[in-house]
């Protein structure tokens, strides 16, 4: 019975000063919360370990989400809000239910959730999505059928666009929004061209996930290996590194590029120094002469999408046209060494880690 | 008669440096040409100066517009094309048909043109418009109803959508786009913050044209001045600038802020030097944290919205909701030097070159 156990949590215990370290954080056991009116006790099957999260361990965001859906909102909040320092590390969750006050949720249904790094934890159900996967396993709804996929699937339907024909350049092609970018620009009739870091994730790309061409981002000739994999410009560039990323990308935007500016782990992860004089004009400049068009994306704010893209995701993946690959750390007490990891691209696939599964 | 006349031409002799000057240019005198099939010949009235010919004096422009109207077609060719060194300038004119093969217009027609800076010019009749102004004086097809009204137009319509109670500001305020673009955003019943040269700009704006509030970009204060400007922070921020005007508005952009990039007069005029540190990073981070959309604007890409916008823009002029003042320098010698002046911004109004009205 879970109040008779005990509650294993991971807290933010000091703030990075640039990139983190497992020094940040501090193992605690302690008891069980009590479950209260309309709440539910979630048991932590899988946790999501994702680069945003250096963001939340920095503090909090300036801004809010604008977002029409309550369930939306508070996720967003919860993504925005940062962690306190001496509280539970944050963090999307597949969780299963093992004792419920709410009528819209039973013991044993499994939930995507936002419990963070604990075994346990109390929900008041207002972010709480029960999952019906069909045959797809329940940790797809961490990666391409959770916010990663659907971060992803809105840049490219409201954002990028592309046509067949089009090239679409992802960033971080591996990662778990990157992939499915480049999967989607394949469905679209577009050329995928992904950069990753080592040869083995670009021949993963090229090989496992159908991209037409990979470029290793560590070569030394970096640059003329993606304008080579690029013989008609980019017109769509799904940003998620920035620094030496971007400048390898930003010379072959064509006329009418999108650019969807969705993560920047290369600032992030403070692997990335700003160096060298201003190119801020250059950058508007190009934007002027050849009406590209760089916009922000923040999956929260198009919670209006989520019906839509659960239900083309999830044909998709039992289709077998969007693949993904997941790598499983065991053990949540492991979760500081995963984000690292994450943040430094050790992973291949989808990083979770398996808490209770 | 026109074809005993002597027709005197301003011709590109030498490609600016950086800035232009006069001595870039010399005056030749020769033959009115000949009107062949179709074409008609066009006595010149009024030339338009325009910042962005510096682009056309540098050399073409590596790339074409996406229209849907052959008249836009080759008017954009017509600027992004350039100008070879040897031949005439170009530029916008209102002309007078004093000669026609083509029966779609009759001598006595004024017309809106592209003859550029010459007293006479054949004319094959692809992108003339008959001037179908009202009341309105024929200046007014060179600046409000003429392409800078257009590009503001195009830029508020497609990209800057301001809302009521948002606040608009704009760069080159009192510029024939920027004047237009504060006037649309106080229709749009949005807060119109301008930015001009001069506390004489800036009053103008105020009093004459009802900006909320305009501020003096040579203020040494300038950036605070704005921030004050700005209480609620800007929703749109309408580039025609760039360099130092672009950094007092850019910390100020709030969540979901749009930005026309229009201009870069502090870019083409090199009176901004890119100096510093890169910030290129620290602007894209705030694209993506503040979902901010930037986007080039070339007016030529929305043929399609010139009926529209030839309607509304007719209506609002006639009414008196949208103002314009205009400076005008006599004689076609003078135009190299009226040139110089706009890319300083020395002048206050639209900049014509009365040529023969």
């Amino acid at each position: 019975m879970p109040h008779e156990e005990k509650n294993t949590r991971v807290l933010l215990d000091s703030r990075p000063p640039s990139f983190p370290s497992p020094a940040n954080f501090r193992i605690v056991t302690d008891a069980v919360p009590k479950v209260g009116r309309d709440e539910v006790l979630l048991k932590t099957l899988w946790l999501s370990i994702e680069p945003y999260m250096i963001l939340g361990m920095k503090g909090s965001a300036p801004h809010s989400a604008k977002t029409g859906s309550d369930r939306m909102a508070n996720l967003a909040n919860g993504y925005l809000g940062g962690v306190e320092v001496g509280t539970t590390m944050y963090g999307p969750t597949v969780s299963r239910v093992v004792q419920s006050n709410n009528r819209k949720f039973a013991v044993g249904d499994v939930v995507s959730s936002y419990s963070g790094w604990q075994e346990y934890a109390v929900d008041d159900c207002t972010t709480l999505r029960k999952l019906e996967m069909g045959t797809v396993p329940v940790t797809a709804a961490l990666g391409v059928l959770g916010i990663p996929g659907m971060t992803a699937y809105a840049g490219m339907k409201l954002i990028a666009r592309p046509s067949a024909g089009e090239t679409v350049v992802v960033s971080a092609a591996l990662g778990p929004v990157g992939s499915v970018v480049g999967q989607m620009a394949r469905i679209a009739g577009a050329r995928a061209v992904g950069i990753a870091s080592g040869a083995e994730k670009c021949r993963y790309l090229e090989n496992s996930l159908g991209f037409d061409a990979a470029v290793d981002r560590l070569s030394t000739n970096f640059a003329q290996q993606l304008a080579a994999a690029c013989p008609r410009g980019i017109d769509v560039y799904f940003e998620n590194a920035g620094g030496a990323v971007w400048w390898a990308a930003f010379p072959l935007l064509n006329e009418f590029a999108r650019v969807p500016v969705c993560g920047l782990v290369a600032k992030y992860s403070g692997t990335h120094l700003d160096t060298g004089t201003d190119r801020t004009m250059e950058v508007l400049e190009r934007l002027l002469l050849f009406r590209i068009k760089a916009q922000g994306l923040f999956v929260f704010d198009h919670a209006d999408l989520e019906p839509q893209f659960l239900q083309e995701m999830l044909t998709w993946v039992s289709q077998g046209k969007i693949k993904y690959r997941e790598d499983i750390v065991d053990g949540l007490s492991n979760a500081p060494q995963a984000l690292v990891a994450v943040l430094t691209g050790k992973n291949v696939g989808k990083l979770l880690v398996r808490v209770a599964a």
